[in-house]
């Protein structure tokens, strides 16, 4: 069963009404049947959008979009998502001279303010909490956008839903599953998201999660506790893609961040021992998918775009359904 | 009467025609008629909202909003404004690299090259008479979003309208009122506008004035002049918020803006002088509001936020109402 | 006849068939014909706007609107003319601190990533080429926004499209043409693509290319050598402006770009000597019209925007109608 991480946070089941004015914080308030219900819909945005584009739904509706992070990919994926279904947005730029910033307003009154506007808000932030602190004053429902350390829900919501969506994955049928977490598992605020959801999500008979990173990035312990409280995981250290690529159904790259390192020595290191290549590729089944959060520097060659199991753009995607998904059930009109 | 500031402005009256097509540079371009229609309108966009969320009578229309000065807040309101009315904008940050900057482009080519592709502009400039100016050679409805120390009278406006609006004071039924003005009022562009307005919208019976403020930033001569024209309108200077606090009506806060000093010093030693707080509020009419055209930083602390009297907010929602009005007013579709 | 520049562009010809779903790199691609296709969708969409403000056909599409080079004019232009169409767009700057700048990740991986998002993107990129290549892996529309001293084919179209509606010229009823080029015609893209599409589009029986700009900054060889292959175009360089001004059919100014010269000194040397006035404009033709791809520093004098042979901010608002057009017939709904 979910535990969410904060009890004052509501939990977003099966039923649309849970998710009706919720906002979400993290992956933790939804229920394995809420994640089914979620991917139902963002099923249904994908069917809207490839036939006719979008919809209305969310006509005369307005989303603001908050980040005080540089994430173009987030917030243009919002962006579409909001206007896809007939939506508009105002976004503010909490990192430049906005009032904000100039006139020593509180992150608090900022979002409260443009709520006298805006019928949600998406906000990102560096710092680890600000999120949570907001949505306990916001009037409005509020969709965590990545603060700091801590989660960046929307990533792992969609980073399920293509392993889902990409393997032919039911609720009927549990399928076994090994997944290769490659790259910096120690910063990455995606890959520990993922572990964690995949575990809670029950939608495994039985998962493996083999994480592969360069000494000194390896996967945090408290990610490791909280994914070991589920019976049918198990968790393997490799040091070696080559070794493990063969038996994975999902390789989950990520890259090694530059900014994470003391030096541009100690990044140069090892940031070519972890590429996804043409090579590797041929020694995997022909089931398996890449999957990558981007943007990528050179972790996976350009080669591989062609391969049909390069999965990362059908990723980025599946983003924006997921997202339409998101904000029809939090502003109420999932079922048109 | 009103006295329009420059003869070749618009009187804006109780008929919609004087307001199709028209600039607004300043309030006293508006008599206390042409204030009773917009508010009356601005009443009509909130019901709009609350139950719809908005509509689509600017359909098909854009507008430019161009700010060369950082209002986060205001440009906000404008295009939720314009985007509740099913219409659309776009933005000019004239702070940034934009061309006008780079190339030496005069202001008015600027505006005259973005009223090819728009139905209306919101203008934001920091030099004072540069708005009126653009609005001389404009084509197309301009509205002041702020001048320098000129005007900004649309936050005149919608602090006029959350008066009227939460003391429910109707052309019927005009009260005695007595207004505190608290904070730098030398600098605050919006004090100078809401004296103005208060005195020339002929909405009281008897109007008075209270200003309390730090030595050295007192209500300019100038204001307090144009306010001693209107025979029912009484002044007078307080020296200590808890002295005149019981017997307010409308207690109206701003910031003391820290750029406005010559050193931190300076400012430090007023900043704290100022500031209403529960124990303030102890003291207050059960009937007062507290105004503040935000943001704020210390000076209302955050325990206020939760009496019902704290209507700052509900003022910020007000001011997306009065712009839809003022934009539905000037594109020749208040009537719809 | 057209020749395309790279081959496998596709050729864009009278046939709606040949628009739908192609990028435009280059005004070569255009045959004549498709040149008239174009123009007779671009007066269809100045008619929408002017009866009714815009249409619906591109509801629920997106556009990218890419810049990685300051263009706040083609940018805005690009943008009303989605939204006059019921569209929307998503900004991505390119030059400020988004996640392509900071991250490291390709310009290819970036538009491909927005295209996850969107219906079609425009793109403005400092460096030659970089266009191109997008258009080469795109699996959407991509839309030349200006790449460095490439081209900048809407900027030529819409030149164009302006000579033909200003001079009224038609298919059956071929001028003879005179157009002066005035400034810097060595930097000047814009200058470049009119000279070649001006001889390639065959809309004139005869036409006089008078090439007036200072020394060193003459048009470059290359376009003189493209011209030169079409038997009806005279090409004629001249030093004084007032000894031609007489004869033209269109003058064509543009800016002395301060930022092309090594030195302040050099720039202040030449930019007073080619400026158009009331003087120069009383030499000339009443049938004469005057162009600028604007912003215009002091090259056009202000006293001149009362003459009715101004045509400059026409030209401006056609810009929006050609790129409307231009939308409409890659996205499929020309014919709505």
């Amino acid at each position: 069963m979910a535990t969410t991480a904060d009890a004052s946070l509501p939990t977003l089941t099966e039923s649309v009404d849970s998710w009706k004015g919720s906002s979400l914080l993290s992956v933790t308030q939804i229920t394995p049947a809420g994640l089914q219900l979620l991917f139902d819909v963002s099923q249904g945005m994908r069917q809207i959008v490839r036939t006719q584009g979008g919809d209305d739904r969310l006509q005369h509706r307005l989303l603001g979009t908050v980040f005080y992070e540089a994430s173009t990919r987030t917030s243009c994926s919002f962006q579409a998502a909001v206007m896809r279904l007939g939506g508009k947005f105002i976004h503010v730029d909490g990192q430049g001279n906005s009032s904000a910033n100039k006139k020593g307003e509180s992150l608090e009154d900022t979002i409260r303010c443009l709520e006298c506007y805006t019928d949600a808000t998406v906000l990102r932030h560096p710092v680890h909490g600000s999120v949570g602190r907001v949505i306990q004053m916001a009037t409005k429902p509020v969709l965590n956008a990545g603060d700091g350390v801590g989660e960046h829900p929307t990533q792992a919501l969609l980073d399920v839903f293509t392993i889902r969506d990409e393997l032919k994955i039911t609720n009927n049928d549990k399928p076994k599953l090994t997944v290769v977490l490659l790259g910096d598992l120690k910063h990455g605020r995606t890959v520990h998201s993922l572990a964690k959801l995949l575990a809670q999500s029950q939608m495994t008979a039985q998962l493996t999660l083999q994480y592969c990173s360069p000494p000194g990035l390896e996967m945090p312990q408290t990610v490791q506790d909280f994914v070991a409280k589920y019976d049918n995981v198990t968790q393997q250290y490799v040091t070696n893609l080559a070794e493990v690529v063969a038996t994975a159904d999902v390789l989950y790259v990520t890259r090694i961040q530059r900014e994470r390192f003391a030096s541009d020595d100690a990044y140069e290191q090892v940031k070519g021992s972890y590429v996804v290549n043409n090579e590797i590729m041929s020694q995997a089944k022909s089931s398996m998918i890449v999957l990558h959060p981007l943007p990528r520097v050179d972790e996976i060659a350009t080669e591989v775009d062609a391969d049909p199991r390069a999965a990362y753009f059908r990723q980025m995607e599946n983003g924006m359904f997921v997202r339409m998904a998101l904000l029809a059930l939090v502003l109420g009109v999932a079922q048109k």
